[in-house]
């Protein structure tokens, strides 16, 4: 039985047009000079974005680790979502790495959002030579373990705020920003105001094979140049991968496809009883009983599931068509009231 | 008018009998042997605590700073209560320094206290090799921010049973661990079991002019004296510091009468109307409209405070007699109402 | 004028069999399992180094960091021939992210190499535990800013050897070492006896457009894993990578066609009376009176060239055929006495 | 028999004007607000180097550690002299905790001295974006591990000179300053020209139980003090240990007398055959064929003594008086020829 792989939106093969692309792109030294490939990709994303310059580099977790390197000097505090990716998904490089002391802010403002409020509260004020400094605030939108939920212009523009008053830098990680934009139906740019630096990703539900990109203004951009080198994410002919990503790109106008996937997911599985949120994006987290049991028994009716928390989680994916979908409601049916909790 | 300063217990002067003790004090060059003094009082300390060793450092910063760095390594997951002086207090350095990802807990088992099962459910599973790996355990005892509250042995007992059923060691910020054992009438030892790291403070309360100890087992703490010396914290004659903190340990039984002045605080504001809790021992959180405000306030009648979030804290120490507390009763009256809340 | 670029072999293209290599890669997301084009590749250099396991990363760089950071603990010192990479070229990464304090060992035992006996006396013995602890050796065959020199095996065994004796740890930057097995005429698992981990590149001289192994035990590999995610390394379809990186293999049989283009670019030069000395491999360093001045009159002329101290560097590679060797020449005769020291 | 203590001028026992000084010293809490005395002793150093201000902190090594982390961003290069105490003496620490790769000088301006040449020459030119940059120059003077040697005035105005057209900042480890100065017959500010910031130590030489100062501008010191409380230096009443510092900087027109000391160790070895040099200040580095086995032997007729590579180290100090130095050579003359290489 073919299994229908939902664990992630990571998971996608390079397209025919991404393979031929990257056969035939035009590479240079990106170290010793620009890459030209990489070049127009970079600014590419920089002009969707609104900003003004865009580093590549292998993966997200690069891209958000320069981002807190260039905020963060020695022990200085951010705030963060609860359960954000740089938080608890990045293996502590935010703490040891970037050197910084999180703050894991509640969801008061809806899941995955933390109020202005908070963000005021948090920040706190200057207070005597000895006071932890706060001087950076981490959105993520969409929100992955809140469920790819989207953080709103407006409640983004007042999370910002916020932070400015606050005299904090922002940084979002924007590994599926693209989602956001797409449920929102607004351009990228407008999820950007303000903002400092952004990180957004290629391999998850875009389809390149690998690949994420940092943005910000210039000068920020040249310094995240050197730390992508320190990192070890200084590659030569990067052009191979920044003519996939610029492939990839060209599946923006049909995230809405994958949106509609997840829907039907829930729906199926709402309708065998199973207690599936609605979801937001192409993110479905279904709590369940047991979720290493759920996983367990899925992955054998060729189900391929993972677990977050108490829950187990569904990313639809332009490898997998609407069908397929269906097909797994038909496989999981018979499971909803043994280990979906229906 | 003579200031009474309730703004910590660090603030006491060094008894006669300190000073006569550091003026006679046998001493060694504690860098390239042992200081005979400091010797002694480690060995005091550890016996006192039920531990094998112990190692004398400038500063209760340092000793925290030490034990996370033996727990922890790169990136390394530790949980602490919210508002733990380990995650807030110490300028970062648990995430730069000693490289860990902090993870605050609720207070669901009471002020300053995590419950067990809270613990069991952060330590999270081992999962795939890409998962934050979570290792350590700090607790507080007093918790100083939730308002010198005790996690009695019970309670403590519990908690170290959780982290070691999880594979975390358990590092116990204790501070003012003396003032939990007086409160509970339990020896200092009681409340050491199965935790691997304990840092008490000898300048807090019982009147030494600096000076903390990290304890722990024999290996852990010669990795410890290293770790000193990296840090900036081998000195020289020590021994007069040691002499001091011997002296400082001879107050321990003396501590109940601090407890009682915060309790007497307590009871006076609340005879005005104030909203003042009963302290648990020496610190009084007094929530407050404005806590800058209040603080100003205080000090234009000679009454010292810090702002602590919302509140104003008071914690008497054995430089302020009864009469102190009575006196600084009377100069608060006029204020009850006009900025302490009543 | 065609310029002909002698800068690094990093700058080759990917060749036509690479494209189609790339184009049709078998590939699957490496953070979540394994990428199988990337395990094959991992599986034939481990093989064709005779070490146990070997994790592809994307740069040298990275893969030079990771073995540091699993052989160095806080502050260790580890040792390395004067001008090694790890020195002076990771833009200080062996301090400040793996933590180690390195001594740079002077070329005693011949260009690039220092002896058994310095690396015996550099060691030094366990001294008292306020003691600067050193754990590792570095080494660098070829040793590039040494001008490409080569370490014999009987060296290499004499060296590891020493560093045995001494309790070290032994970290080969083998960025080249398919060239030093090449210019020895010995197979590779000849030059890695006794070593812990090496690095090697497949895009440097082999043609890959980017990737690199770190390459040892099968545990050490394990935790190599892990810190790659951490660096931001881990991929997801990096198999189009790996693919290439097959195909780069094939060309070690032919590395020996660029050691003599660098011979004849040697000997041209010599022949119009500038200092040229005989290159081992394919690395030619010309000390010449003013470094920016040659680089920049070569130039002008379409040879491109890069300062490295005193000298300018060629690097002929496998996009250069010998009669590319020839034209630079002629092209640089004119300036052999005005800039080239002749 | 008595041994007398010549391993370190660090083993000194404060005075009974010193311990009176302890007794009686007016104390406040130094972390919350200023201890007095600390404040008298940091104003008194400032004015006696010459610079802005100065910050009491527990030990010379915690004194260069700030130093180092004010001066050096991630990965930054610094310059020092060979065995630098910076270098090999503080557990690395420049390099993990302070974050920089460090280059060594050989002493190529005399014993523990580089040439400005040489600091021109390492701190190199910007190169392009990948480069490793150097932004700091350490010097020490009086050299420990070159013998106390000093560097003159004009020796230093040079290096200094050459590290500011480097755009190099420089720091000035000065543990032992106080006896440069004295050797050269000059103020104390006349060898902190253009020095950004200097560490002098209490506990060498002049007797204090601990302590050393980091002094600089007023800036660097304010944020040195957030620094030194990060690394666990921040003490309460620390003014005991600031009223011993006073005291001990009264030493200084008397360390003359140990230098006196020193050299008549030297003359008296020299007597019997022993090739001791003729000592700059109050240490004295005597070859020997083995180390270990003459400290042994020395240990045994109750001479103390440390080895330092190759060699034996004695530093005479104030507890000891002329005739303890002639003691000392009439129990090593035996030793002369058997263990001490005459």
């Amino acid at each position: 039985m073919r299994p229908i792989d939902l664990r992630s939106d990571t998971v996608t093969q390079p397209t025919a047009e991404m393979r031929a692309a990257m056969a035939a792109a035009e590479v240079g030294d990106d170290v010793l000079e620009r890459d030209p490939t990489l070049a127009r990709l970079e600014a590419r994303v920089a002009d969707l974005l609104g900003l003004e310059a865009a580093l590549w580099v292998p993966s997200g977790c690069m891209g958000n680790l320069i981002a807190l390197m260039l905020h963060l000097r020695r022990g200085d505090r951010f705030l963060a979502p609860a359960q954000a990716h740089v938080l608890g998904s990045e293996l502590g490089t935010g703490a040891w790495l970037a050197g910084g002391m999180p703050e894991a802010l509640a969801w008061e403002g809806g899941p995955g959002r933390p109020t202005p409020a908070q963000v005021t509260r948090a920040a706190g004020s200057a207070g005597p030579y000895y006071t932890l400094r706060t001087t950076l605030l981490c959105l993520e939108n969409t929100h992955n373990f809140a469920g790819g939920t989207v953080t709103s212009q407006a409640d983004q523009r007042a999370l910002v705020a916020a932070a400015k008053a606050a005299n904090l830098a922002v940084h979002l990680d924007g590994a599926r920003l693209w989602h956001a934009a797409a449920a929102l139906g607004v351009p990228l740019s407008a999820l950007t105001e303000g903002v400092d630096t952004v990180q957004v990703c290629l391999s998850k539900g875009l389809g390149a094979p690998m690949g994420s990109l940092v943005c910000g203004s210039m000068p920020a951009m040249i310094e995240a140049r050197r730390l992508r080198k320190m990192l070890g994410g200084g590659v030569r002919q990067g052009g191979v991968m920044g003519a996939a990503g610029l492939v990839a790109l060209d599946y923006l106008p049909r995230l809405a496809e994958d949106h509609a996937k997840a829907r039907r997911l829930a729906e199926g599985l709402r309708a065998f009883g199973v207690q599936a949120p609605l979801p937001e994006t192409n993110i479905l987290l279904v709590p369940v009983p047991q979720a290493s049991v759920a996983v367990a028994a899925l992955e054998a009716v060729g189900v391929r599931t993972l677990p977050v928390g108490p829950a187990i989680r569904f990313i639809p994916h332009r490898d997998l068509a609407m069908a397929d979908i269906e097909e797994a409601l038909v496989r999981m049916e018979p499971l909803a009231h043994t280990c979906l909790g229906a």
